[in-house]
């Protein structure tokens, strides 16, 4: 039997659920909105997408987005599931977007729909890498055996000197941290030349790694044209880094995949414009099959946001998104990623993190709860890995604070 | 002076707008949720992004999207205008969007945010090379010297064989057409492989090119991975094409970039996808910032559906894209790229497309309007010409049939 590609939709329609179905179907395959004369039913047969679920959930009296509709004053909820046939596409994820998520949000009976789900076929794992280096790999160059990475960004977005970025830098890897990483607005500013960046900074990296037998990694931010990224990649080999940054939204598919390509460093993946894709709860995209298309195309590290964090989303998408990412890609095909906590992190949602994903393989980013430690950033990186100690024996923090000076102190600011 | 990047945006939060605009100031620059000690006066003159404009446009209820808001009831719209130095990032597109539409969207304060606008420095013109062709490099290979490109587009979109795909072609040319396009869901498939195809539909249109001297200009969907996009171009040219296509959204900027670095033909820029990223009014992208990207980046051709078309877009939406893809890229530097009429297309709207407009440097693509004029393919495209021949004329449609018998059949089956 030959193989399909599946994707799920949230879909609302004022119209007949069971005929919009079809109108997707129809339009992301061999129909258009007149019949043709030439769509035969061996063609049909052959080439067009089939509606394989179809569940109502419910109705709803107004549509969710604005659009030329009959004022039915009925829209209808559903659960939709469609299938291609590989021979539509073949395996190629820049094909698989024009078709699972092309022209199908603004036909005309639908006033809302997004892409839930994602089920592909084997070939699209024999085409595409995945991640080079994922958890084990992480793991290996950090030194990390077991626990999160313990990690942080530089602050101020941008505008430190490369200098100044070093002496942060300093104090992070004199503190023991695990995992540092660029914003996603600090490329190759003139005020923080890249070159300049890595040069300093690995200096720091390298001499702390040569007294302690561990380095930490370092996610340079090489966001920039494919002949940028690709000689930003090399500049931070030559140096000694152990990884490098990009921005998803900002490179799309074929950048990453053209880095993935060259790259002999793990790639950290950052999310930087998900708020457009995905705020919209009646439009656009769930994140478990948007991370699914990154993963086969190489990322490492995927960003998830974090519980309690600073931004609009709830902990339950936080979670869902991070199971997402440490799940396989397809059945029998692990290419786990390492998903990103961050935004408004402290020790307090170690055991909460924990809880919901049941593991430690991924990289938790705090802020303020390492700076602001008031005995410095060491006892932040401490006090931080202690919580993760606690969390993973099932130990109060509390308790653990009772073995621990360092999250003791936290204990007294982190909020 | 030193250059400064502009984005405009529409704002909905449910605090302070003037405090909501310095946060998303400092966010996307150099601040953050907390103060940082050392954010110093210097830095943030330096580097931090500046509230140019707020304007309050009116207050609502109802936040737009959800998120955990306090409970205020009272939620301000405003029109936002944002500037960031050009030394933050450089002219660089990717960082660009990491900047004016990264993490922002799903800030907290934010019940609703659109990019409206983008005014970008010359440095971004001078080092993206923006559209190779463009409207007079499309004329000149089309040998269209006025008037619009009639086009139309291979249906059913996929499923033919590259045989049958000719055949089409071959009543397309033999009927006079200017353009002709692939659907966006076709482009290397088993049953019609783009090689195939590209020969086959090429055999038709050089030997009618042989016979007329005009060669129908016909955009093959090449969008796949870098490589394979390199090879198809390749494969067009030496067949004797003129004209690739590729799905922007697909491909990322990186994609269409190294794209446009290779190719030696027009780009037609199909934007399948852009549903997702425009059909919440209240959030995501309107098409004249992004159209801008992609032209900096080398779209000579960018789709913006058509008047009264099949799906939920309104005709000043249709009127505004277009129209922004007419304009200058940025004072001084036109880089225009011809915009893409499409969508239940006839003669009818001819009229109000060129008085909405002003001009004919466009492609009017009709499918059921030319396949189903009643004396063929030729009268369809005949009829076509005509109808914007009554267009820049000022001429009524219902006279122009007077002088034309295929338009008078036209329109007796146009709707």
């Amino acid at each position: 039997m030959s193989e399909r590609i599946h994707a799920s939709y949230w879909l609302e329609t004022g119209d007949d659920p069971a005929r919009t179905a079809e109108v997707i179907a129809g339009e992301q395959s061999s129909g258009t909105f007149v019949a043709l004369p030439n769509e035969t039913p061996e063609l049909k047969a052959r080439s067009g997408a089939r509606v394989e679920r179809l569940d109502v959930l419910d109705t709803v009296a107004s549509p969710s987005l604005p659009g030329p509709y009959p004022a039915t004053g009925r829209y209808t909820r559903c659960a939709l599931e469609l299938s291609w046939p590989i021979e539509n596409i073949g395996p190629s994820l820049p094909m698989l977007m024009a078709t699972v998520a092309g022209n199908l949000f603004e036909l005309r009976g639908v006033s809302g729909l997004r892409l839930t789900d994602l089920q592909l076929p084997p070939s699209f794992a024999e085409r595409y890498p995945g991640p080079a280096f994922g958890i084990a790999g992480t793991r290996q160059l950090t030194g990390v055996a077991s626990g999160p990475l313990i990690g942080t960004i530089i602050k101020p977005s941008v505008g430190l000197s490369a200098q100044e970025t070093a002496e942060q830098v300093r104090q992070l890897v004199e503190g023991g941290i695990d995992f540092i990483k660029d914003d996603e607005l600090q490329a190759d500013g003139a005020y923080c030349p890249f070159e300049d960046r890595v040069r300093a900074v690995m200096r720091v990296v390298n001499d702390a790694a040569g007294r302690t037998g561990r380095k930490a990694m370092v996610a340079f931010n090489l966001t920039g044209d494919l002949d940028e990224m690709r000689r930003r990649h090399d500049f931070v080999l030559a140096e000694g880094g152990t990884c490098v940054m990009v921005c998803l939204n900002s490179v799309g598919i074929l950048g990453l995949h053209e880095l993935r390509r060259h790259a002999q460093l793990p790639i950290h993946a950052h999310r930087a414009g998900w708020g457009y894709l995905t705020r919209c709860p009646q439009l656009g995209w769930d994140y478990a099959p948007w991370q699914k298309i990154w993963r086969l195309a190489g990322a490492d590290h995927l960003h998830v946001n974090g519980l309690r964090n600073k931004f609009s989303e709830p902990d339950d998408s936080v979670i869902a998104a991070a199971r997402a990412v440490l799940a396989p890609v397809m059945p029998g095909v692990p290419m786990a990623a390492m998903p990103v906590f961050s935004s408004g992190q402290t020790g307090l949602q170690a055991a909460d993190t924990h809880a919901a994903i049941g593991c430690t393989d991924l990289i938790h980013t705090v802020g303020g709860g390492i700076f602001g430690h008031p005995d410095g950033v060491a006892a932040g990186v401490e006090a931080l890995r202690a919580s993760w100690d606690a969390a993973v024996a099932g130990v109060p923090l509390a308790l653990q604070a009772e073995r621990s000076p360092a999250l003791r102190s936290a204990l007294g600011f982190w909020r």
